[in-house]
C-alpha cells in the first residue's frame, strides 16, 4: 500500500495585503507532502536544482516522504515563482516565473514506487503526469489529478488526454467552467465527468468545494476565517489533505471521498494562516483533529419533521 | 400564537438570460406569504392599489394568510420593479422603480394582530419595519429583519436604528460587507452582531449561507442547480422558509435556527425554478420534503476517526 505523489518543488516569493515574504519553500508537491504525511508515508516525484536547501529535503525525510524520485540537478536551478495577491485573496498576478529544472523534467518512476496503490498528480505540466502513470506497471487502484486554467490555455490537448486517464479531477471553479464551457457547474461537471474521470471536485475557495459523481454531489463548506494571511498552496494542501485520507483509510467509496474532502478543506483552512508551508510544519496531530471537528460543528444540524 | 408579516405586495416585470416576464405579482412580503403559509398561518401588513387583482387577494386567504393589515388604496397604482439579470444571475440593474402607494405607506397593526409572537419584517423602508415594531404592545418572542443595501445607501440612520431593534438580521455578503465596513465575513458578523441582532444570517446565493451567533457560526449549502431561471424573491422565500419553520417549531434557539435555514435553503431553491412567485404555487408539502432531504444528502458525511 502506497501512496506516489507528483509534484513540483519550488521556490516563491509572494506578496499578500498583509504582507511580503523572501524566497521561501514553495511547490505543489512540496505542499501535498508535508499535508499528506500526516496520514501516510509519500512516495515523491519530482525535481529541484542544486540550489534547493538539504535541510528541507531532510525534513520532509523525516516526516516519511520518501525522496529517491526526486531528482537533484547540482548544476541548475530549482523552478521560480512570484506572485501579488489581490485585496479580496480570490484573484493573483504573477509577477514572475522562472521553470529552471522543470522545463526539461523527464520524471523517473523508481523501482521502489512501483508498489504505487495511489497516485496524487499534483499540478504540472499534463504530460509529465501522463508520464508516470504510463511507467507504472500496474494501474494505481486511485489516481487523483490536480490541475490549473494554465495549461488549459497552452496544451489544451495534453491537458485532456491526462484527463481521460484519472479517476478524479481537481479544479476550482474558474476552471471547471473554462475547461467546460458552462457557466452553471452542474453541467459543467457533466461536460467533465464524460470527459474521463468518475469523480469531479470542484474548489471554491472561501465558498467551499462540491464534488460530484453520477447524479450524486456533496457540499462541503469552508471554514469562515476572520483573515486569511496566504492562500499559496491551499489547493494543494487540500489535495495532500484529501489523498492522505483515502490512503489512511484504503477506502475510495463516495461516501469516504466526502470525508477526504472534509480533511483536506480542514488542512487547507491551516495553510492559509501564514505565509507559505509555515503553518503545515507547526501542527500536531490534536491540531487537526481539532479543526475537524470545526467543521462537524460547521455543518452539522438536527433535521427534524419538517411539514406535518 | 402567531406570525405578522411585513413586506411588499408588488408587481414586477423581469428580463433574465432565460426570457422576460410580464407585468407578474411580486414583492418580499407576497413570496414571504406564500412560502411561510406551507407552515404555519400568516397575518400580513402591506398596502396595494386598486390595480392590485382580487383573485391573488383570495388566493393568499385560501393559503391561511390573514389580509386584515393590508391596505387597499383603490385610486393608487401598486408598487411596480422592473429589473434585468445579468448572465451570472448574481448582479441586476433595476430598469424601473414606481412607488406608487409605498410612497406614503403607513402601516397599521390591525388589534387582532396583536397576539403577534413571531413578526417577519420583509425588506421594505426601515422606518416602516420600525413602526410596526413600536405598535405592538407586547415585543414578539423573535423578530426577523431582511433588508438590502438600497437602504444603506439613502438612509443608514433609520436603518441602524430599525436594526437594533430586531433578533435576526438577513443580508447578503456584498451587503454585511457594506454594512460593517469590513471584508471578512467573519469581522462583518461581529461588527453586526455588535449593532443590537443576536444573530445574523448571511445569504451567499448559489454558495449557501451562514449564521452567525455569539462565536458560533453555522455554514448551509445551496443546491447546486442545472439552471437558476429567474432569481427574484429567492431572498424573501428564504426569509419565509425560515421564519416559517421557527414558527412551526415554537423554538427559536440556535440548533433550530439551523434548521430553518437548511428549510429556507430548500424553498428558495425551488422559488429560482420558475418566474415569480409561480414554483412557490405548485410545490406541494411532499416537495418541500423531497427537497429537504436532498440537503441532508448533500452535507451529510460520516466523519470516522481521522488521525489515530
Amino acid at each position: 500500500m502506497s501512496l506516489v505523489v507528483v509534484g513540483s518543488m519550488a521556490f516563491d516569493a509572494i506578496e499578500t495585503p498583509f504582507g511580503k515574504s523572501d524566497r521561501i519553500i514553495g511547490g505543489a508537491g512540496t505542499y501535498i507532502a508535508w499535508c499528506a504525511s500526516n496520514f501516510t508515508p509519500v512516495k515523491q516525484i519530482s525535481v529541484v536544482g542544486g540550489d534547493f536547501p538539504e535541510s528541507e529535503l531532510a525534513a520532509l525525510t523525516a516526516r516519511g516522504v520518501d525522496l529517491e524520485g526526486v531528482q537533484i540537478k547540482k548544476d541548475e536551478k530549482t523552478f521560480f515563482w512570484s506572485g501579488r495577491y489581490h485585496l479580496d485573496m480570490n484573484s493573483r498576478d504573477t509577477l514572475e516565473t522562472q521553470l529552471n529544472v522543470l522545463e526539461n523534467f523527464v520524471p523517473v518512476v523508481p523501482d521502489s514506487f512501483q508498489d504505487c496503490e495511489f497516485l496524487m498528480l499534483g499540478n504540472l505540466v499534463p504530460s509529465v503526469q501522463s508520464s508516470v502513470i504510463k511507467q507504472l506497471k500496474n494501474r494505481p487502484k486511485l489516481i487523483v489529478m490536480d490541475t490549473m486554467n494554465f495549461w488549459m490555455e497552452i496544451m489544451m490537448d495534453d491537458l485532456l488526454h491526462t484527463i481521460s486517464l484519472v479517476d478524479v479531477l481537481m479544479v476550482n471553479d474558474s476552471e471547471a467552467r473554462q475547461l467546460s464551457g458552462e457557466y452553471s457547474l452542474v453541467k459543467a461537471a457533466k461536460k467533465i465527468i464524460a470527459m474521463g474521470p468518475k469523480y469531479l471536485i470542484i474548489k471554491k475557495g472561501e465558498h467551499g468545494a462540491l464534488l460530484f459523481h453520477g447524479d450524486q454531489v456533496f457540499f462541503a463548506p469552508a471554514l469562515p476565517l476572520e483573515e486569511v494571511f496566504d492562500p499559496t498552496g491551499a489547493g494543494d494542501t487540500f489535495a495532500g489533505g484529501f489523498i492522505g485520507h483515502i490512503v489512511r483509510t484504503k477506502d475510495i467509496s463516495f461516501e469516504n471521498m466526502k470525508t477526504a474532502i472534509i480533511v483536506g478543506s480542514a488542512m487547507a483552512s491551516y495553510c492559509v494562516e501564514k505565509f507559505g508551508t509555515e503553518r503545515l510544519r507547526e501542527i500536531s496531530k490534536a491540531d487537526i483533529s481539532d479543526r475537524i471537528a470545526e467543521f462537524v460543528d460547521l455543518v452539522n444540524f438536527d433535521i427534524k419533521l419538517v411539514v406535518e
